[in-house]
């Protein structure tokens, strides 16, 4: 079909919608002093995307070594930066100094020059470092996101990054916002949060900063053991507080299943998911190191900190998420298993007939429901004790929808004012046990069917 | 929000896109003689739906008592027909005499009242015999259509059954367009199909009616064990090949398996779908049954035949399905297992960014890969064994993507080409085995997100 005949085939209907409302409000300054002490950063345009002033490449350097930790995409056709990363890190014994991520190609499906390139970009932030590492063991993790199949602009990224040395980077929140821009392709919004919590008197402090918006419903889990080696949702955290390494992935891993492990944009799993985490200790010289065998009490607290902080930072993906007008959360309680409550949530946060009334602002429960018995499980459901109910975030009265498997009399100007909210939760209890999950999701509008009709047009 | 600010936030952007062409070439005039004999049937106007020209409701006779299997939805919320069609073929040990099939209401999570519904529509078919049941037992399956959580307006269907003895029901093609016609819904047309065949020089007839277009992924399997008992694409086949009860549910099962159960329109389960064949064996007085047990050849003539149908009968709803303007086959080959195969034709089939690119007709590969990756299966992937490849209806050169894992340097005019046409297969080889798999598909518009942002406005 000619492009002409084609045009003129789109252009033979209209429909039309909701504007896409701006979200901007999401992102806003962050007082320098939040920031984790010994990290320095900053993003640079290097030129893997055409436009010149649009920001491509980060570079995340440790002012000294520090733990690190990461969950990586559970796809079994990994990109080159998560195969690299995965074994900087085994190789590394949990330890690392640097990260260096780049936007506008993923580095995925490329093959042998996919690996050399990603192994390169490895190498020349290693070499920033004003000091060698110690055993000549490669220190710097590497994170790729954007067209899948295309090999990158390596010469570019090499001269960019050689570009960045420590005198070249900043501390201040101009600079970590500048790395956090550099993260983003379809996103609207640079995505960065930093917070301080209290660990027996003593003061740390956490900075995240994520991208997302398509391609998103993650599922990552902890480097798989060396041999298995073959790899977008990226982000990294970085504290200041002492982590050992081995507690620092295990609460990593916690903390991800909570919060990136449970959102969904539109329900694909990209080949490039990584989230990575360095704590550096430099807020703590001397002190012991959090640690999970030691002082479980402290460890909980880092790991409970943690989760909080990276649902965060997962919840503005799915704020953010292409064409999204609404943010919902799923919550499933009263389940026989974490697993079954995960499960169902997940099924109802990707089910397509429940984001489309969503978009259209339409109670249809039926959808939920239909969702939540399609989803097979450990224990069945008894659907004379499933409660279904809609909460709105504005804290007035939650409307129930479906109690004891019988649908109530709703009101429907009720539900219309709760569903024409931008916030709001769908509440399911299953009756069968005490365990819950929740998940973050958004609606389905035309403006993604446009987002990813064009994607590459 | 108000009705006008909702009204004026969604007219303040707009969207241009193909028109979805009309599919009223499926569906064509077939002669009388192609239908199975000895069944009697109409479609009317019950008043179910309300605008007072659609049919909303079919009856079917059999003029003798046949062997009766069906396949049901696996949905933890069975609707009441789906409920009272499988205890009806429990007690009649697999015969029946009739089918009841009303659209507009799915009598789903409809508690008691349903259920007493449901067995109303059951006994008013029942009595439409000339001669009554031996022994009292019902001998009507039953099947219902639309909106969740409403009962039906059962005056009206019971006074629509009874309105409908044998003597005002037909044999010809324009009553099997009447009941082709009450059970559709949001489909454009109604989807009928008849066949001859032949087993051992002896030729019989197979007709079938089906119904679709939202809500269609379904997974549907025999009738579960009493006890369990506790609802959209509905269909019927009708046979007057004679056929033993057990035979006839275990053919089913397989073809359904085949055919309806690989079939996608938005990967959402019914509450209600159910497939029900009847086979009277009126075009072969005193000839022994179809008996698997007895004369495997034969039987294995007849379930080829019956999954064949059946696939050209689901094949329709695809065509048919909400919004769409592709009907895509995702061919998968060389898995190591029929259920691994399956499940990565089922994600590609339901991935949002395969169906979106499909419907931008971009030839965006690395959507597919990421889907075919992110499938759990009994035998890991090895990326580097992987081909996918475009498939032309138009049986001109297939085109290749992807290569033993690597990306080929792909000719954009000739993929714009064969993705630019309204039939074409997605063909995706693991290198691992030898089972394969099929699913159809469809892709994702703007009219399926305004059909199902809009469907109770």
């Amino acid at each position: 079909m000619s492009q002409w005949s084609k045009m003129a085939k789109r252009l033979s209907s209209t429909y039309t919608s909701k504007s896409i409302p701006s979200k901007s409000h999401f992102h806003a300054p962050i007082p320098d002093n939040v920031f984790p002490k010994g990290y320095l950063l900053n993003g640079i345009h290097a030129g893997v995307k055409k436009k010149p002033e649009v920001l491509d490449l980060a570079v995340i350097l440790s002012q000294k070594p520090a733990a690190a930790a990461a969950c990586f995409t559970r796809n079994a056709f990994k990109a080159a930066p998560v195969v690299v990363s995965q074994q900087v890190l085994q190789e590394g014994g949990g330890r690392a100094r640097g990260i260096v991520v780049n936007s506008g190609c993923a580095n995925a499906v490329t093959g042998s020059q996919g690996m050399q390139d990603a192994w390169a970009m490895v190498r020349a932030t290693d070499a920033l470092h004003e000091t060698p590492a110690s055993g000549g063991l490669s220190e710097t993790l590497v994170m790729s996101t954007g067209v899948i199949g295309q090999t990158l602009p390596i010469d570019k990224i090499l001269t960019g990054i050689k570009s960045l040395p420590p005198a070249r980077l900043g501390s201040n929140f101009a600079s970590w916002e500048r790395a956090a821009r550099a993260f983003m392709t379809t996103d609207t919004f640079p995505k960065l949060r930093a917070r301080t919590f209290t660990i027996r008197g003593k003061e740390y402090r956490l900075a995240g900063m994520d991208k997302g918006a398509g391609m998103i419903h993650p599922d990552m889990g902890p480097p798989a053991p060396a041999g298995q080696l073959h790899a977008t949702l990226l982000g990294c955290i970085l504290t200041d507080a002492p982590v050992a390494p081995r507690s620092l992935q295990s609460a990593l891993t916690y903390a991800v299943e909570r919060s990136f492990n449970s959102i969904s944009v539109d329900g694909d799993m990209s080949t490039n998911d990584t989230i990575v985490v360095l704590a550096n200790g430099a807020a703590a010289e001397g002190q012991p190191e959090i640690d999970e065998a030691k002082d479980k009490e402290g460890f909980e607290i880092f790991r409970e900190e943690l989760t909080s902080f990276a649902a965060e930072l997962a919840q503005l993906v799915v704020r953010d998420g292409e064409g999204a007008t609404k943010f919902v959360t799923v919550s499933v309680e009263g389940a026989k298993s974490y697993a079954d409550a995960h499960k169902i949530a997940s099924r109802i946060s990707t089910s397509a007939l429940v984001k489309t009334a969503l978009f259209g602002e339409d109670a249809n429960w039926g959808r939920i429901l239909a969702a939540t018995g399609s989803v097979p499980l450990s224990a069945p459901l008894d659907p004379t004790r499933v409660n279904v109910s809609f909460i709105p975030a504005d804290g007035t009265a939650p409307l129930a929808l479906l109690v004891n498997g019988e649908p109530e009399k709703v009101d429907e100007a009720r539900a219309s004012e709760i569903i024409g909210q931008d916030d709001l939760e769908i509440r399911v209890e299953l009756g069968l046990g005490n365990e819950s999950a929740k998940y973050w999701t958004c609606d389905f509008s035309y403006e993604y069917v446009r987002i990813n009709g064009d994607y590459r047009t």
